[in-house]
């Protein structure tokens, strides 16, 4: 394949010296982007725009005219793995997704099967596979999965969810189904993420949206404990290069010793933990992606670099830092601020990476 | 005034020993419960409720009929201060709380002034001694207000937000209108509580909703700040007793040192961390309230009592725990789970307090 022009981002994932931090942004393919919303009209529903390759290549590369980025990441959604085990989403407008047949009791536990990545994901693998020949090794590209607790909260609930009242009631009550639904999903993850690395995606995430609603001990026994079995069963190099791997529990601060343990290559932050302080934790172990408030984005230009330049000073010199927000970014942010923060990440890092 | 009969939840506040380890449940006056659903039709709106004393008492009351609770709370929104200020609070009908007049500009902000409790706010204030009356020495009272961060939130937003554009977009750029903000909120909510403690108020909470979606830094400049304020500007003793003071910021479970550092009494626990932790980062210093995860009151009472028992277990021998759950009590828990709880409570920790 092409020799891989920029590797900042994932030299930084494996700590290993960059001239600048690398920069991405969640989301970056998204409704913030004019040119976005003019695909996605085109397109139509939002699953139409995910199960047509060439438009989900399309969106996944037009924030990279825009931006300075050092990484593009798979346009997709994280209930991908659910619909093709055939539960049925769809998006309700202005209401986020929702599953015609939600897993409800144990019959609809044991119906699930593992789906064939390439027979039942074919659109997500042609997807990758067209992303990067479109790079060209302009810059790497990052799978991603919803984390399996992530996923079975939305497919026990049916729907987004406040009070989670019944994947919590089943994880209380029915433990052992719930480990059952989950040891599932897990092992679809792991195709799924291991079909991505092998179409080409250089690095893969896991996105735990809602591990951060769990205590600390339903959080090791039913989310963590899944992503250590998906760590432990990806394909880690391609290429002849290592394929790092990003966890991202949302409002999981307190726990990234344990994160750190799955054997991961970095953890991603959000913004209610100082990067610096977790540097001080973790940082000899696992390398860090974050974490700046996406609500700065608000915020005027000079706001804004002077914020890139807090977080880069608390994670400090050396390599083991990819910055990013500590959210997806939001649909009202104006993309002019987004070039600022990209600009500024790379003009105020590069004195932390001299010898 | 009367002798209080039950002061296990005085007592564990100041860490002094007690028979069994107090509870009570946050929103325990609340729609779960038919006896309120009921009092609300007649009442009207919600905020007729909250404005008529009688009506407010009781509600108070009605949680304390059915289940052994150690403390009443007075029935209240955190939102009458603003109210008080002019800003037009009403409840739009599966929406949550809105403004008629929000917090928009610096016009805005200097427009405010902190309401005289008695006469802007005397609806409370006569519930607080209606409630005290009608409890006959039965139980204390707590008394409550939302934290200045929390009430400017919902002022410049104007309504309940998922992406706080607004409010972050004025704490970013214009530090100085927030602080300035935030100071005649602090003012007003020391002025309340005061009034609500000369009222007959035994005991004081204030309720920081939103602190938890900060930075660390932000969190303690925009947030803990003023409710170190709030502390130090409290009576803290009445008929001959101390009056404790709680702080509560949900998904501040990182931050209970610099909480524990404002000279309150007790730190209010989500269920984010274990609480067996925290006692051993803080416990020495104030007492601590929580923190069951509020689905489990979804789940069977045998699973409701092992819980408990694992909350109480994991807190350990000796006072300075005040039972309850991580947040309110959702709207469709079954009552007949509270009564498990309560009683588990009592049952189950009364070994914890033996010599």
């Amino acid at each position: 394949m092409t020799e891989l022009k920029n590797d900042r981002f994932l030299r930084a994932l494996l700590r290993e010296p960059v001239d600048q931090t690398p920069v991405w942004i969640m989301r970056q393919a998204g409704r913030y982007l004019p040119e976005y919303r003019a695909t996605r009209a085109k397109a139509g529903s939002f699953m139409d725009l995910c199960t047509a390759p060439e438009l989900a290549c399309e969106v996944t590369l037009q924030p990279l005219e825009r931006f300075a980025l050092d990484a593009a990441i798979l346009f997709s959604d994280i209930l991908t793995i659910p619909d093709a085990m055939g539960l049925g989403l769809y998006f309700a407008e202005g209401e986020g997704p929702r599953f015609k047949s939600p897993v409800q009791n144990e019959a609809d536990v044991k119906r699930l099967s593992v789906p064939d990545p390439e027979l039942d994901l074919g659109y997500v693998m042609d997807a990758v596979r067209l992303i990067r020949k479109e790079l060209g090794g302009r810059l790497p590209l990052i799978g991603f999965s919803g984390s399996p607790w992530t996923l079975a909260t939305y497919m026990v609930e049916g729907s987004s969810s406040k009070e989670y009242a019944k994947v919590k009631g089943m994880m209380f009550d029915r433990p052992d189904l719930m480990h059952s639904l989950l040891d599932t999903v897990a092992r679809s993850v792991i195709d799924y993420l291991n079909a991505q690395i092998a179409a080409g995606a250089q690095a893969a995430m896991i996105f735990d949206t809602w591990g951060g609603m769990l205590t600390p001990r339903d959080y090791n026994t039913f989310s963590l404990n899944y992503m250590a079995q998906i760590v432990d069963g990806l394909t880690r190099e391609n290429d002849g290069r290592n394929v790092p791997i990003i966890l991202f529990t949302k409002g999981g601060g307190a726990w990234l010793e344990t994160m750190a343990d799955t054997g991961c290559d970095a953890l991603g932050l959000d913004w209610t933990t100082d990067i610096g302080e977790a540097r001080k934790r973790v940082g000899e172990r696992v390398a860090l992606q974050g974490n700046m408030d996406p609500s700065i984005l608000y915020a005027s230009p000079e706001r804004i670099r002077e914020e890139a330049a807090t977080i880069l000073k608390s994670f400090g010199p050396g390599s083991g830092h990819v910055f990013n927000l500590g959210h997806g970014i939001h649909q009202h942010i104006n993309p002019d601020n987004v070039k600022v923060l990209v600009d500024a990440v790379h003009e105020l890092s590069t004195p932390y990476h001299q010898e």
